[in-house]
This record gives C-alpha cells, sequence and structure tokens, in this order.
C-alpha cells in the first residue's frame, strides 16, 4: 500500500494557466471559435496535462493485461477459459483486433500477464507479472488477498513508471480475461451504489437465463464478501481481478507522471474507477474511449465525470476502443499545432453578426 | 440532365452475395461475434460496395468544393464573404482544419472552386470549375438558374469520374462558403417537409437575434421561389448553392464507380440529399461522418437512413467530420483484412453457455 500511496500522493493538477493559454491558441486558429468541439477539448487538456504548450505524442502504448477469474466455475461466461492463453498468444502472433487497431493509431501493445491461469515459461513479447494463477471463485470467499490485490496495482504503477521513463507520452488500457465482466459488474455495483441487476451485462454474448444466474452470483458474492465501498483495494480484492487492479496502476502512474491516459470499454473503466477512488484527481487525466454496448458502463464514466469519445457499439475489450480513441485524440493535437492562425493566414477574424 | 440521368442510371446495388460472405469472414475471427460493433458493419459494406472479397483502401481523397451565395445580403451569417476566398488560399497553403486532418487521415484534399465571387486567375493546386461568380440572392429569386445547378452537379460527377480512374478508392466531401448552411437548411426544409425553424441553426455562431432573421428569409424565399420537392434539381436551383450541386454531383459519381463515400456534416449532407432524390440508391455508397451541432443535420440523415459514425460536436465543414470518420471506416476494413480466423489463432471458439 506504500507504493500505492505514494503514487496517489504525487498526483497534481493540470496546469490552469496552460489549460488558458491553449483556449487562446484555439480561438486565434482559422476556424470559427468552438467549432471543432470536442477535438479543441483533447487539445486544451493535453497542453494542460502535460503542462507544456506544445506537447508531442509520438510514442503511444496500450498495456493489455491479461488474467483468469475463478467466478467462471459459476457459469457466467460464454467462453470456456482456455481462450483467455489462447488469446494471449494471439496478441503476441499480432493477429487479435488490438494488434490490428494499435498498428492503425500508431501505437504499441504490451501485451502482460498478471493473472492467467496457464504457464506461459519465458515467452518472446509477454510481460510476466503474474500475481495469481487466475483469481480464487468470489461466490465462495475474497478472489484475491488485499496483499495480492495491491501487488496487482503495483504492477501496474510499476509498468507505467518505465514507459513515461521511457519517453511514452500517452498510455492506452486494454484486458484480456475469460469471465472479467463478472467481477467488473461487481465493482459497478458496490462503488457507484447501482443494483447488480442495473450494471450487469451479456459480456461476450451469454444467454437470458446466464445473465440472470450472473445477476444473482455476483449479487451473492457481494452479501458473503461484504466489500467495503469507502475501500477501493478491498472492493478489489474481495470481488475484483488481477487484470483490473493492474489497469487501476497504469492510471495512478500516468496521472503522477502527468501522462494522459485513454480507457477502454467496461472492464478497464472498472480498473479506472478502483484508481479514482483511491484518488479522485486521476480522472483529469483519463480520456473514456467509448460508450460500451456493455450495460453499467455509463454508470461508472457518470461516478468520475468523463465523456466517452467514440459510441460504435464496440464490445470487444483488449484496448480496442481505446486505440480508436486515441487517432481522435491525436486529431486534436494536431489542429492545436498545425492549424494557421488567422492572422498568419491572412483570413478575416471579424464577426458580423 | 443527360449527364445526371445517365450516370444514376449506371448506379446499381452493392453486391449482397459479398454482403454475406464478409459477414461470414467477420464472425470466423477472433472476437465473439459482433463485438466491433460498427465496424465490422463499415467492413461488410465496404467490399459489398466494392465487388471485391478484399478491397484496398489506398487511395482516399475529399473533395472540397467552394462557393459564395447572394443570400449573405440579408445578413444570415457570421462572418463576411471575403473569408470564402481568404479560405480557399488558407487550403492552398496546408493551414485549415481539413488540411491537418485530411493528412491525419491519410486522405488527399482537393480545392474545387466552384463558385467563389472572386477571380482566383490560374491557382497552383485549385481545381478551376466555377460555374457561378457566387449565387443570385434567392431571397429575390432563385439562386441559380436550372442549367447552372445541373452545370454544378455535373463538374462534380466530373471530378469523381477523374479520381475513379485515377485509382481512389474512398471520397469524402467538404465544403467551404459564407452563407452556406442557409441553402442548406432551405434544401432541408424543402426536401424533408420539416418546418425551416425546425431545420435552422446558428452556422458558424450567429445570435439569436440573426438566428430568427435567417429563419423568415428562409421562409420567405422558399414561398417566392416555390421549389418543387419532387424535383431535387429544382430544389438545387432555387435555393441551394453551387457546392451543394458539387457536393451532390460527386456523390452520384462515387455510387456510378461503386466507391463508398463519405458525407462530412450539415452541408455535404444537403448535397447529398439532393443526391438521394436524384437517385435513392446513392445512399448504399455513403457513409454519414458524424453528427453535426447544426441543427437539421439530423432530419436530413434520417430521411436518407444514415447513421453517423461521429458524434464529437463539430461544426467546422470544410470536411474535416469526413476525415475523421475515414479513419474509423479504415479500421473496420483493416479488422477485416488483418485479424486472424479462429482456426489461424488456435482460438476455442465453442461457446459455452
Amino acid at each position: 500500500m506504500d507504493m500505492i500511496g505514494k503514487t496517489a500522493g504525487r498526483i497534481g493538477q493540470p496546469s490552469q494557466d496552460l489549460y488558458r493559454i491553449a483556449q487562446k491558441r484555439l480561438d486565434n486558429l482559422t476556424k470559427p471559435p468552438g467549432s471543432l468541439g470536442r477535438l479543441e477539448e483533447f487539445a486544451r487538456r493535453l497542453v494542460a496535462i502535460a503542462g507544456n504548450e506544445r506537447p508531442a505524442l509520438d510514442r503511444k502504448v496500450i498495456f493489455t493485461f491479461a488474467g483468469d477469474h475463478g467466478i467462471v466455475d459459476e457459469g457466467v461466461s460464454a467462453y470456456p477459459r482456455e481462450v483467455t492463453p489462447q488469446m494471449v498468444f494471439n496478441f503476441l502472433r499480432g493477429g487479435a483486433g488490438i494488434n490490428v487497431l494499435a498498428r492503425h493509431a500508431g501505437s504499441e501493445v504490451v501485451v502482460v500477464d498478471i493473472g492467467v491461469d496457464y504457464d506461459f515459461g519465458e515467452l518472446e513479447g509477454l510481460v510476466n507479472r503474474k500475481v495469481v494463477r487466475g483469481t480464487r471463485n468470489f461466490a465462495k470467499g475474497p478472489a484475491m488477498t488485499r496483499g495480492e490485490a495491491a501487488q496487482c496495482v503495483e504492477s501496474g504503477i510499476a509498468l507505467a513508471e518505465d514507459y513515461a521513463k521511457r519517453g511514452y507520452r500517452m498510455f492506452g488500457t486494454g484486458e484480456m480475461g475469460i469471465g472479467n465482466t463478472t467481477p467488473s459488474s461487481a465493482i459497478a455495483a458496490v462503488l457507484t451504489g447501482k443494483s447488480v441487476a442495473e450494471v450487469t451485462g451479456k459480456g461476450t454474448g451469454i444467454s437470458d437465463e446466464t445473465l440472470k444466474r450472473k445477476v444473482a452470483v455476483i449479487d451473492a458474492a457481494i452479501r458473503l464478501n461484504r466489500p467495503d465501498p469507502q475501500d477501493a483495494l478491498d472492493v478489489l480484492s474481495k470481488v475484483g481481478g488481477a487484470e483490473i487492479g493492474g489497469i487501476a496502476g497504469v492510471v495512478l502512474g500516468a496521472a503522477s507522471n502527468r501522462i494522459p491516459v485513454v480507457i477502454d470499454g467496461f472492464i478497464s473503466t472498472a480498473g479506472a474507477l478502483i484508481a479514482y477512488r483511491i484518488e479522485p484527481k486521476t480522472a483529469d487525466y483519463m480520456f473514456a474511449a467509448h460508450n460500451s454496448v456493455e450495460k453499467g458502463h455509463r454508470a461508472m464514466l457518470d461516478a468520475m465525470g468523463l465523456d466517452p469519445i467514440l459510441d460504435l457499439d464496440l464490445r470487444l475489450g483488449e484496448g480496442t476502443g481505446a486505440a480508436l480513441a486515441m487517432l481522435m485524440i491525436e486529431a486534436g493535437l494536431k489542429i492545436y499545432g498545425e492549424m494557421a492562425t488567422f492572422g498568419e493566414a491572412g483570413v478575416s477574424d471579424e464577426i458580423v453578426n
């Protein structure tokens, strides 16, 4: 907890002065004021976050954390757990959705085994930060110990620190873990105060009957484990997941290094919400990539005051939405850095009506 | 009208067989079926439009048509008309929003003078297709003759034909013209049947008072000119604009060459709606880039059954939304072409629940 507390304590606010300076430049570019809408918002925020009037976004990385979940024993997922390691191999070969979309967005992908129930041994390209071999079935007791949960968050922080030092200037989050909408819904219910039914959806595509079981399993598990909504690490350990903890750590590490972090979909947002409850200033560094199809996503975004960038009916995870959103955020920075001002272009900025 | 009629007559339907073939491949990629949402829709449509199982999108171009509007004499715009040629010079120097965002999207920009009230002479990089030196003030009579309106559409068709022959595989539309939300609102009202007040907004940022005048001017102009809603060319000539006609032509030319065309915002959509009323099959080739802030945009999209891709509070025009949307559409095609199948990746596609 010491590393987590220290990291959280280092998080400051984005520069309000630079926010104003950026706004002034945006208003002076050859377009009606505000007419590039959210691209202008992205530019202002990036400038204020970087604390630098002309920030560069040259190196971007998406952290895709993989973990397994004991809760799948309750029959809450559409796919068998073998798919988690199979998809990790797919990531490493470059054939998954996140590989394609990260290439499209000019971002690297770092695949992290933080809790997969499979022994990969030494594997080229896989970052081994395994804390657990799958979480325990939280229908029967806590998913992780408090120490394991902290270790997951610390692993995320350490990765963020490392990539910040290496000059990466934008992070994205992603995950892979069969069953991981279940802990995410549990976190959403505990931390937003909504009912489990309100924040539980069909994940990768379960039937109505399985959805009913999923809601009942989560409800019972919350009653059994009694996670303390005032203690985010307690929630993460009792009804969370390893990859969700890793994402929370990346968010904390990003914010403490003044690096913007693009939060992917439902599961990533559960991780971001854990980070937010540890330190609310983290929200100033977050960009919500998209509005997931998964029910319950919006409640978590609202709890952090985030407005999603895209709405493309995505529900894959892995960081795919984050990759796409990076293209829009970067567009904002390019507008800011590359457009001519009225003076440079000899365009009248007189408003006649 | 002959060229317009012939072009419209050549427009066929995208291949229903290829739509199904594309769907099958998408369902076989390493992701839950449908989990990439609209990206999958884009891929299916691109395959069906191209009539080719593996279409390439290597060359993209956005046509930005510039024109002036006599209706600005009625005090309906926030900016003086000199801004139209000033912005054309800005486009040619690469300093405008569309230049920045087209570069970001890997698209070329072709700037077309179709109706600017300024003599550019011979100018490197400017395509001269001038039909009028600004339209006439349609508060006092038709904006253009029927022949002029047809010539604008034909110019768009000819440009589309030319770029299709040169191997461009995706088109975008854009425009610049001080005052051009006014003819666009007039077209929207006449062709959707909504009241002028329902489809008229603040354009680049007029006051409430000017908005009231704008609505009154359009209302009176429609009563005066009596455009025939069953005759799109009549509507274009009486209350339209040259750049709107050019865009309608690009849409017709794109569809007749089986090339997808990304429709930018409010004004571009008015042009697309003219094309749609000439030949409704054009809608199968359109992608609506974004949901403009401009009131009345949605009514026109609904009339064509189009669902906008982005919603970023944009209201600049020029083709800026089209450039951004191209990045999302291309993402769909990359997913389709580059992701591994379950078989290739050794990932289980067994659904257990």
